[in-house]
């Protein structure tokens, strides 16, 4: 099927913003270099990308312009991943410097630049990316840039010679930080190599993926590419927002909220971290040097969408998905009604948390104190992960810690369905503060089947002496209400079958032939081939399977395989339709009985239903 | 129950932290006045709270030292509230000075300090809180302070008097303010408060809170009492982002990562916007005047944690619940046999989108494009918000917007379980975007009943000749079987009874007597008194209610009544069970057709739970 069709509520609003500030014509285009001042003054974009890579785009997105000073924190963070946050910052501070963006703002002894978005702190930053020539060098900022973008890029050539003929303060840049050994090598090359990196052609739409790429820990969202380390996007992000908008960045920060980082050929890029990326161009620029139409446009949309990074919603409870014990909802075993019973009256010890969504420090948090708060008297805690998305090392650490204090107050802890947070074992292992063996906490890989464990260790301790009933057809559900000759009737009608562990008890598209009273063991249900299909349910002695036949008649709609030593009585349906003939009472008994089991399983579905429905604590 | 013991996995971490750098003993206790020299340098507290108001402590939180410096940013709250940002942005600036704390840098035309994180910038805001005398100045200050920290606030009067007899740089600002006319007042009356607002007793533990109520939109989340207007929120934290680390905002921002201030009697205040704050007290300051440990600690809690704001992990999809279609799940009514085919049939036509936690901009954006893409031929979309803690003017708007553009394309929307949402109804109309009556979005207050509602416009659409099975008993799944002559005997049995709208057709706590085929019109099932306990389910014409009472005879578990003009055939259980003896076919016949009736609504049942229990897409 197609999708319907119609406008995206944001890009409604995209389109709307466009439309209003596309009649501002404040500010002038930036003529300190000839080629810059030809650009077309009214051009205007405005593209939103979603750090899981959805773009919404209006007006003027796939216009080329020149990078300019946006090209600063990329380069910034090129250099941290090359060298790390600790060496660059002996060579470039990254304290905001109240100064202009071409101010000389050497560190009076040292040389070092103040902050890598000023010219001297960039120049110098460049000079750091490894390279044995400035080609080399080039070429990994243009690959680097084609990382973020997910296309290749290039050097606008006309650009790049204006600025290079103009270009004798970033020359003198270059020699007083050659001067102070902050640059090592011949400072004109790398000089050179920062007027070509301005000059790297890039459109709206690159900006906004650039910026989504960096709201998303460094990964591209649309092409999947990890353009930058996750450690060092905070310190991109971080000079960004303290020295990002010249010097207005106190005011950008206090408007719109979110780290950004403007150049003088119009464009304008903005971070919500863990959000979204916005890329802004107009040409025209203000006082400050910023686009004017870009300060306005994301004023508005920081203040309509409220992005403002420092009052978002509080976060805390929205992973806590459900929490419930298993005597609200039981593992799929079929068991005999007593020990159904005790299971409703103590299953309360055994409870299930399950968490959704991104896990870092704030959202385990509130999931870890949720267990902490535990009834006294719990023997198990089960914590399914089948709606986590992802849990990083501080979600990692605060699992392990729990798990060792949950473990050592005699609680059994299991972490379920974490297949696909394939870090997390590892991570906590790492923390070295899960004080055992991690594995053992995922050794159920499904909630179904710790559940099911949990179960028949609470049985064990709570009915030590169950498994009398096990033999005696009087235990089962469908002897309800015959005498003594009734039952020796039907008893004499059964064929007792015994079964070694992975026999076929019922095999799935078989004709449904009987109905199977589990004597001894326990039998699984699975949908497909046993052990690799799914185990849907299972059931233990005292149990039926397979009462439909005598309903509906339908094929076996799954294989039952025996889990180790099984006994069955199976009850012929040929046999049962010849007893409304021959004893018509207890024919309808039994009927009667069939319909009495399927009435509670019903009953227990629905139970099931209101706790999966249910509001989260 | 009482909790289980054992200690958190989050105040393990916070006790570590504490051990670990309680033997720091670098940098000095501040001395510029004798009174803070007299502190002892071996104090030390680490305390966490959270955005629900959950507090972790540990070592010395409760032991008093003075605000100094953090009372900056608070204070200039209180006057963003009284006056304003606008206003607030004329008086005092928002940018990082890179110059000393005590600076007197005003701008050289207007006067204007450049941030209010400065001496200068702070007491020209102190003078800029409303108040008639420098007592209610005060007071209104203190009050302030005791809506953040839940407890009554004094001045330390030893410390101010320490400040007071001092302050000649600070009396010296005041002056040159006052001749700017940037304080319009008595400018010692203004420098005579903002001694006292700095000499403000506070604990380690109120700090938490502090950062807590700022990180809660303003909140206080201890006492639930509001200590800031939400919208100044923001620009309390941006200053203290670009500014409130003295000489060292820069590097606070790139290592810790939390917007923070600290004050000269050691103690250090770190928010992380929307999920906790954090308030360290250890009077040893470092070369830049912040607290040494409270520097390290704050480091530390951010590397391990992960709580720097600019890395944090994605959270797009985390607020899609669950969507799924009503041939997955469908209301509670039941229907005939036909119309549930159908159903299965057509039933993906309307899709049921739930969402939960936050809602604000990205999440929101993530469950608009769900909705977007939904299929074409769509004919409703109900937005169930039962597991939604709050929905933001943004996120209003947003579905405001998308209200309209799905109506606009022809698909119903509904917005159910958003009772306690009260705001949203409010803002979606405010926003001007839902394009019509925004109460119809909600008239149905379940997704149950708007999914019923959806479903019978669908069958009026794809089955508008359905009703001709009303009155024949053949329709019913109870005489499935049974050939002309059975039926027959089964009819004569049956005492037609005609209900009008209201009638209790059964009620809750008889014994169960009958059977009832609804022939005409519809009943609901209520638990509890009808109308005003909970419509569980309902059944319409062609259905049975009530067959239970055939299989195990309880008494009625819920009132029926009837939602217009209904009819039934009765059947009562004395005459079933006479047929056992009269006629044992038929009376076989229809026990297995309850069976098979029983056996169809397990399976439906069991379909609803595993689509309750499945992936987000």
């Amino acid at each position: 099927m197609t999708a319907a069709t119609g406008r995206s509520p944001v890009q409604a609003i995209l389109d709307a913003l466009h439309a209003r500030y596309a009649g501002v014509r404040d500010g002038a285009v930036a003529s300190y270099i000839p080629e810059l001042a030809k650009a077309d003054p009214d051009r205007f974009g405005i593209c939103l990308a979603t750090a899981d890579g959805h773009v919404y785009e209006a007006g003027d997105t796939r216009h080329e312009f020149t990078i300019q000073s946006i090209s600063k924190p990329f380069v910034y963070g090129l250099a941290l991943d090359d060298h790390g946050a600790e060496f660059m910052r002996g060579k470039v501070g990254v304290e905001p410097s109240g100064d202009a963006f071409n101010a000389i703002s050497l560190h009076k002894a040292t040389g070092r630049p103040v902050n890598p978005m000023i010219n001297a702190g960039a120049i110098a930053t460049t000079g750091q990316v490894k390279a044995a020539t400035p080609e080399e060098r080039l070429a990994r900022i243009l690959g680097m840039f084609a990382r973020y973008t997910g296309r290749p890029m290039r050097v606008d050539a006309d650009v790049y010679e204006s600025e290079s003929r103009t270009g004798h303060r970033n020359r003198a840049i270059g020699h007083l930080l050659r001067n102070f050994d902050v640059l090592e090598d011949d400072p004109t090359a790398a000089v050179d190599v920062y007027f070509r990196q301005c000059s790297i052609a890039v459109r709206c739409v690159d900006l906004a993926v650039m910026g989504a790429t960096l709201a998303n820990q460094g990964i591209n969202p649309v092409t999947g590419v990890r353009a930058i380390e996750d450690a060092n996007v905070e310190h991109v992000l971080s000079v960004m927002a303290s020295c990002g908008m010249y010097d207005f960045s106190g005011g950008w920060i206090d408007t719109v909220g979110m780290p950004a980082k403007s150049g003088v050929g119009g464009g304008v890029l903005a971070v919500l971290p863990g959000q979204l990326g916005i890329g802004v161009f107009s040409p025209r620029l203000d006082e400050q040097g910023n686009s004017a139409r870009a300060k306005l446009v994301c004023e508005e949309l920081s203040r309509i969408w409220q992005l403002h990074q420092f009052n978002p919603p509080s976060s805390p409870r929205s992973s806590l998905r459900l929490s419930w014990t298993a005597a609200e909802r039981g593992s799929t075993r079929s068991r005999h009604a007593a020990e159904c019973a005790c299971l409703r009256d103590e299953g309360g010890r055994i409870r299930v948390v399950e968490v959704q969504g991104n896990l870092a420090f704030s959202t385990t948090e509130s999931v870890v104190r949720e267990i902490m708060a535990r009834p006294a008297g719990t023997r198990a805690v089960i914590v399914d992960f089948h709606h986590a998305t992802a849990a990083n090392e501080a979600a990692a650490r605060l699992f392990a810690t729990l798990a060792a204090g949950v473990a050592a107050d005699g609680t059994a802890i299991f972490f379920t369905h974490a297949r696909h947070l394939a870090d997390l074992p590892g991570r906590m292992a790492a923390s070295g503060e899960a004080g055992g063996d991690v594995e053992r906490l995922f050794r159920f890989p499904s909630t179904d089947q710790a559940l099911e464990w949990c179960e028949d260790e609470l049985l064990c301790e709570w009915m030590p002496a169950r498994s009398a009933w096990a033999g005696d057809l009087r235990g089962f559900e469908i002897a309800a209400g015959l005498d003594d000759a009734e039952i020796g009737i039907l008893g004499r009608l059964l064929e007792r079958r015994t079964y070694a562990e992975g026999d076929l008890v019922v095999r799935q598209g078989d004709e449904a032939a009987g109905l199977f009273l589990v004597t001894r063991g326990r039998v699984g249900v699975w949908l497909g081939e046993p052990g690799a299909g799914a185990r849907v349910a299972s059931f233990s002695a005292g149990t039926m399977v397979g009462e439909l036949a005598f309903i509906d008649g339908d094929r076996r709609s799954a294989n039952v395989v025996a889990e180790g030593t099984v006994e069955c009585a199976v009850f012929d349906v040929g046999d049962f339709r010849r007893l409304a003939e021959t004893h018509p009472r207890i024919h309808a008994a039994i009927l009667r009985n069939i319909a009495a089991a399927l009435a509670t399983k019903l009953r227990r579905a629905n139970r099931q239903i209101s706790v999966l429905g249910a509001q989260v604590p």
